[in-house]
């Protein structure tokens, strides 16, 4: 019987990120990752393996890496533990002797119970390379593509297809991106990125169709069609189906440990399930708000890195506690960057938070004459209107709108206020960034200052 | 007489940030605005005049941004001024009555007292839009450029001098920088970035000569050669000279006011000078460090703009109190960005500080086959050994180093320990940023905290 100290059920964000840490804090102890998947993908990458890098290969993360570090990999799923033995059971019949366990058995995406979601050429978009590739081979071979769902991903894949170079001889593909909110992204940004993001889409000639519900997927065998509530239907070679995703809880359940279908693992601050030998990070384990404690949807690899990490360091002695999901993220549309941290207003104002919004739209450049300027780049802050501490912040505009999301983020994380981030010194360079006189953030918290102290 | 509510001698960066926030406090408030130079170039641009912009033109603020917010325009020196009346001579005899003044006086540049400064051709960088202009004429006619100072505007001048398209016909610019200490940026930047620094010069043809100490200006009329303390003499037709700069405090000595030449006008962490009804921010100012409130020499823009809105939110309340400097910047040299904010480990071991240093080199993209990808960034992070708080940080990488460099700066300001900044959610993208299993912040930040718990 092989023996390790941890073994960790998952190889994508939360499973790698614990096990390098646990190699980071213990270098003595083993560490086995088991995996599903012949090989992980980068999962934020995935999207760009379609217009962007043109193979599959290309996102892959190189599992030397982690060889390199003592780390045991297999590629195999893991059929039934043994809590009270501390054994798991592998496919090929392998059993693990385990000191201590982590599941990081992440996510699968959601599929809408709508009558024809078994119809070939309809595909979610599992992280596995060989399911992956065979998107690819449809998409390259398809002419009309409807992507079902605009949020990250839809936006991204309907984006990237839009920019496949067209088979030989053929006309550019036919996108058409489906969204039954009124707006894409909606669930993330606020309503004026979206419209911004919207348009991006549209240039790229995306037919973006808002407040619209999908009723069928149409066809015999293959896809031709999907059709809509409204009793259009929009002719299809190719679905994409990008609406969420849904908790791997099965393993946990086999189990006994407490799980929810839509929340996944039940675990405390320190990522502790009940058994004591057993932690669960990730997409498949539960989240609560940073901001009120609720449970919450938030499922980004930058949470499961977090809590990977958190779960690893909690091994042996309780040290870290989760802060609870953030929500912090960037993507890029055509020519645009969008990123935000923490709470849009709409979400604000349904918690019945109150809070006071600062902007600032400024070129990214000085002088606006040198090259890369983006010359409407804008923030938008919340700030807590009793407390003046910021609560979300939002960003579009260049390649550096990720980094520049991440000082919101950690200025939410730190608790920061408005006068704290207005007066503040912020690096500053022509080629780089906004003038000091209108560093985005800076000038943002300052408008939102004059108007909380009223002057 | 004119009247005007609160004046502002100096119209560079201190003096604009000043004027805005009286009008975004007080919209009422009359607000007049003196300065010498006839436009006001963007001050950190200036070195981009010449290789990328190719005009002084493109480096100026328009005065217009100013004036739609109401406020008013000289451009005239300020030949005295009278405390007791409060009232301001200007140099056509226009007398200005004030309630509140600022000085926002700046600086100029050091200029090292060695034989043959006076000589032709030889430039200090005065931030005049027809000195900035007579430096680019002669640069243009010049094949053999010395510039005398590796800090950041030397570096910049150095660079961008390289990159000067050849007259007609000519061979390349032979540009020599040359430096007293042992590496170019060495006051503010990590050793090993200094040397990148340096090394990306010598890509674009500069002569880099570090441990080099001038010692005279050769020339007849005209600018032949810089000779060193060697021995050696460089031949030269042009010399640009940025040792550093000296604070302007001329108009405050004149009235009386107490000011060091070194250090400046004396103020309060209020930016008070001992007249009640006048300040003093940006250049011209005293500065404390962040750290250690000893006196600092660090002046730059973020500074000047800081102190500058501090001042004019305190002209009616003492409201806001400034923290002193720290020291956050970016730059860029040759394909290289580099950026730091707060101490470096040689100011750190300067001031007793005990620290521990975390590290990490990382791609900037995932997967690091995507476009853009720098797959070096590097972050060099310093927490204080006994509170664990950042003290420093220190950024090489891509076009959005400064960005993330504020991330750091922010986590200085507001006390933000190695424990948090590596357990916090950062917003990632492929096409953007790290992975968020390297997020660069959050693994040198981990890294440290591995060190501190000596596991």
């Amino acid at each position: 019987m092989e023996k390790t100290d941890v073994l960790i059920v998952g190889g994508s964000a939360a499973g790698l990120m614990a096990g390098l840490t646990v190699k980071r804090r213990h270098p003595e102890k083993e560490v086995t990752i088991v995996r599903k998947a012949s090989k992980t993908p980068v999962p934020c990458g995935i999207p760009y393996i379609y217009g962007t890098l043109k193979a599959v290969e290309k996102n892959l993360i190189p599992d030397d890496n982690f060889i390199k570090q003592g780390i045991r990999m297999h590629t195999l799923a893991v059929e039934s533990i043994d809590r009270g033995n501390k054994t798991a059971d592998l496919a090929d019949g392998t059993r693990i002797a385990y000191d201590k366990l982590i599941l990081a058995t992440g996510s699968r995406p959601a599929m809408p119970p709508i009558p024809g979601m078994q119809t070939g050429n309809v595909f979610g978009i599992k992280k596995e390379p060989e399911y992956l590739a065979q998107i690819q081979k449809t998409l390259e071979s398809s002419r009309k593509v409807v992507v079902i769902g605009g949020g990250f991903i839809g936006v991204e894949m309907a984006e990237q297809i839009a920019k496949m170079a067209p088979a030989n001889g053929d006309a550019a593909k036919d996108v058409s991106l489906v969204e039954m909110l009124p707006n894409c992204l909606m669930l993330a940004c606020e309503q004026e990125f979206c419209a911004d993001a919207e348009t991006e889409l549209r240039h790229l000639g995306v037919n973006v169709m808002t407040n619209a519900q999908v009723q069928a997927i149409q066809g015999n065998g293959k896809v031709t069609g999907v059709q809509l509530a409204s009793g259009e239907t929009i002719p299809a070679d190719a679905v994409v189906v990008g609406i969420g995703v849904t908790p791997n809880i099965d393993l946990a359940q086999q189990i006994g440990l407490e799980a929810d279908p839509r929340l996944g693992v039940k675990v405390d601050a320190y990522m502790r399930t009940e058994d004591p030998d057993i932690f669960a990070a990730g997409d498949c384990a539960t989240k609560f708000s940073f901001f009120d404690g609720q449970p919450t949807g938030i499922r980004l690899a930058s949470v499961a890195c977090s809590e990977g990490m958190i779960a690893a360091s909690n091994l042996y002695d309780p040290l870290r506690k989760s802060m609870g999901a953030v929500g912090a993220f960037g993507t890029t549309v055509g020519e645009s960057s969008i990123g935000a941290a923490g709470l849009t207003t709409k979400a604000a104002d349904d918690a019945e938070i109150p809070y006071v919004v600062g902007e600032a739209v400024f070129p990214n450049r000085h002088p606006g004459a040198l090259p890369g300027c983006v010359c409407d780049m804008k923030a938008k802050l919340l700030f807590h209107s009793d407390t003046g501490s910021i609560i979300g912040g939002h960003v579009r505009g260049g390649d550096s709108t990720a980094d520049m999301v991440n000082i919101v983020a950690a200025a939410i994380q730190g608790g920061l206020t408005a006068e704290e981030l207005a007066t503040m010194q912020y690096a500053t360079h022509p080629l780089l960034t906004a003038s000091p006189l209108g560093y985005h953030v800076m000038l943002a918290a300052e408008n939102a200052t004059a108007k909380m102290s009223g002057k």
